[in-house]
């Protein structure tokens, strides 16, 4: 261990200390007469995970107050957040408690609800129906709250449906599937991806007809549609979305920067395809581009978990 | 149109305006008196890009200062910054100027040299001198300086010695090609990834020999070993790097999370392996993984074009 390692781990010793899970030096309080001290590393990554996990529960416990505030996320796809804010102005305009702020995130929207009560049940009451109030408008793009993420709702869904998913993909890289399988428990859904980058690639491992490339493009409708059919095949998954495009900075194949095309196959047949122009620069278009096929397979699988709800619900 | 994207792209008459190129709402500066007023849109990547583009220089040329602060970081791979802090702690401990600050970032450090001067050439001159000295003693593991990205030097690399690549990705799920393919004019060295995410997709995709697996398991060095040759093969690559192993939270496979495998074949045959034991959760694991296999290759080919300069100056 070199010196500094060691004074990294060293802790006061009338200190509480908290524990970094995410890296080596370890946060702590100290209580000093009417002070408390709050020593938190410096890495971005690790403070936040010490402030959230330890030194907003230690501060709770140590000030408590007489009135609860309370927040909830709600989550939307597929909904800008100007065609948000226009679908609830209403709402908005006669926000008093909780209040409702639209947040925009990466190709997502959120809306934060706060709620003051005297009680964590009151703020809770609070918040319940304005979250009911909201969704009466907007429920078709909600899909989760706080901290759940669109990928894990993907998995969730894939697990109600027994599917299971794959990818190809061109100029997303490999985005999509790395985004999907960062969700605990992703591989009894996810079988992987093929990351067909060139020309060759998609020819000879995604196997995509030469003849379609040759008439079409590899940055086309058409070759979405085989390279998505192709993935269900090669990796026998049950769905394949496929990527497509220009990331830029520069043009290809006479396209614009921001030209993507993205499909999805189920069971290497019925194929949906769109296009797409996203702004923005190279890494903007690939994360949009990932996003959107996210969005698209969480469309998808909602349909197929809603149809079969409504088909249970007629059976009963 | 929404009413409200109209607002967004409202500016006010006196105003300088500054493009946003990654969102709809522009910046704007006014000027009042001695007071000047820079309006920026909340979204933090939008504000950065701003504030990057436009503000700062504005700010800059309005406020002349008479003297000139100069900053320059130097960015190491394959050393802790504990380790490079300790190398380094004799011209530390006396720096004045320029100060010399070690920062940690994911999976690498970085160096900040920060000189105060009468000019421009003066604060170069100052951090030149302090750039040679901590290189006497560090250059083996310094790839690059201020914005420059290691997956940028490795680009550059492959184009020196006219190498492609691959990769064969399990628990990393597709985010080291990901990140390789981030860089503007990965097309002409990046052939493509296979994510085998299961254990068909290692046996049938990829095409890795059952009996490794059956005796070995898919995470152990054997598994990444024909990983690696079978994405040169397959992806036709002079060279490519795999990654196996146990993303976590649950062990797998009798292995413990942060458990990892990576390898690196060139031209289907000369393969290195390692083992790794990645604390952290999930991501953390993930992240460390791709960015463990960015190093080896950085080394790999820097080992390559060291060997190839020398033959050269030989030659000579």
């Amino acid at each position: 261990m070199t010196p500094n390692n060691r004074k990294q781990a060293l802790v006061f010793t009338e200190a509480d200390v908290f524990l970094n899970q995410e890296g080596m030096a370890p946060g702590m309080a100290v209580k000093q007469g009417e002070t408390c001290w709050i020593f938190l590393p410096g890495v971005p990554r690790e403070m936040k995970h010490l402030a959230d996990t330890y030194v907003f529960p230690y501060l709770q416990d140590m000030f408590r107050l007489n009135h609860v505030i309370l927040s909830r996320m709600l989550r939307f796809i597929g909904i800008g957040e100007s065609q948000l804010e226009h679908e609830l102005r209403h709402l908005i305009a006669a926000q008093t408690n909780p209040t409702i702020a639209p947040l925009a995130a990466e190709g997502e929207v959120a809306l934060r609800l706060t709620a003051k009560a005297s009680s964590d049940a009151a703020a809770k009451a609070l918040i319940e129906d304005a979250e009911t109030e909201v969704l009466k408008t907007t429920a078709s793009f909600y899909y989760g709250r706080d901290e759940e993420r669109l990928e894990e709702k993907i998995l969730q869904m894939l697990g109600k449906t027994g599917k299971t998913i794959a990818s190809a993909e061109s100029l997303t890289g490999g985005m999509f599937m790395e985004q999907l399988t960062a969700i605990p428990g992703a591989s009894s859904f996810c079988q992987g991806s093929i990351v067909s980058y060139t020309v060759e690639a998609k020819k000879q491992l995604l196997q995509v007809n030469p003849e379609t490339i040759e008439r079409y493009g590899t940055v086309s409708e058409q070759c979405a549609r085989e390279m998505a059919s192709q993935a269900c095949k090669l990796l026998q998954a049950d769905i394949a979305v496929s990527f497509t495009g220009v990331a830029g900075p520069d043009g290809a194949e006479g396209k614009q920067p921001g030209t993507v095309f993205i499909a999805l196959s189920h069971q290497g047949e019925k194929s949906l395809a769109e296009s797409f122009s996203f702004s923005g620069n190279r890494e903007t278009v690939r994360r949009r581009a990932a996003k959107k096929g996210l969005e698209l397979l969480w469309k998808y699988l909602k349909q197929q978990v809603d149809t079969a709800d409504t088909f249970l619900q007629n059976k009963e």
